[in-house]
């Protein structure tokens, strides 16, 4: 039996949560028509994990992944997106998105806010399996899209490919690495024809 | 170890399904700001199913109505969107969505793009309990959005009550009666007050 005021509470979360769709990204799709926003991006890295499961490293559980993904960025709500490239203090945006988790997971029920904020804090930790591929995943599609787009973000960024190299190949080998070596080439080549 | 060869069509696939973020609903962002798209839209319905899986009828396995979900709408970026209220050819449409699943999916390797196209067909079939409630979500989500704009897409279609009743109850109904006993109240008390 369903309990009409669990309803009342989860609707009201997910009423909240389509404020996501308003948070712009520093990338853009892969047509290079407008820049993305963080809803339609957790959808992508959604259809990502299911696609790219069997390239995980052995003991991942792709379901938990989605899920991760599903929730990962529902903080920019308060807290924004910050670009990849972009000099911020990270401390301050680090306790600005766990402020952020706290008022928007407390909307649910009590005992399943609980459950989807471990999820979010596993996936910000960063340590398990699941959140490594989680985390590689959401470095892998931002190049996907630069490589798509010829590289309407890395331009806009001034972007190097020594800061790439960093800040996209340190998660992506430490989550999924055979993605890694996957798209590296294609990384060196746009940059060693446009750098 | 991965195939090189599979990460090829694995990313062409979903460099492809990138242009959903492109597609147009009928339904408007809770604010009324803009249209949704339907990749966001299909990121919102993949939560909604995460967050009220509790209120699915027995036997629903709610990881595989999320994958459903996220692939739902994808041949949407060949044959768009049909907005609910609006006169169509049901069955031209559904010849075009036919071919655009063919076309699409076959971008990925042959293995996964059957399993893919499969789901798919049980989602479009709308007989397993899965799909069934992943229907449900597909047509509970609209009338929240609408509840929340005070009703614009409701407003832009001249839809009345009967027609909401019909059109979004019976597929609720079927798949997740708890959730359509929830918000018809709301809805009826919206058309008493607007109607």
């Amino acid at each position: 039996m369903s309990d009409p005021s669990r309803l009342d509470a989860q609707i009201a979360f997910l009423t909240e949560a389509d404020r996501l769709k308003s948070v712009t990204r520093a990338n853009t799709l892969c047509d290079g028509s407008r820049y993305e926003n963080s809803a339609e991006h957790s959808w992508h890295l959604a259809l990502y994990a299911l696609v790219l499961g069997e390239h995980a490293p052995d003991g991942v559980d792709t379901q938990r992944v989605i899920k991760m993904l599903l929730l990962h960025d529902l903080v920019e709500i308060d807290a924004g997106d910050t670009p990849l490239y972009a000099e911020a203090d990270r401390a301050a945006i680090a306790a600005a998105e766990k402020a952020a988790a706290a008022r928007i997971f407390s909307l649910l029920p009590a005992d399943q806010g609980a459950a989807l904020r471990a999820l979010w804090d596993e996936f910000e930790d960063g340590e398990s399996v699941d959140a490594r591929f989680a985390k590689a995943l959401d470095r892998f599609q931002p190049p996907n899209q630069n490589l798509a787009s010829d590289g309407i973000s890395w331009r806009d960024h001034d972007a190097t490919l020594a800061q790439v190299e960093t800040r996209v190949g340190w998660p992506i080998t430490r989550g999924a690495p055979a993605l890694w070596d996957w798209i590296l080439p294609k990384i060196r080549d746009w940059f060693a024809r446009n750098g």
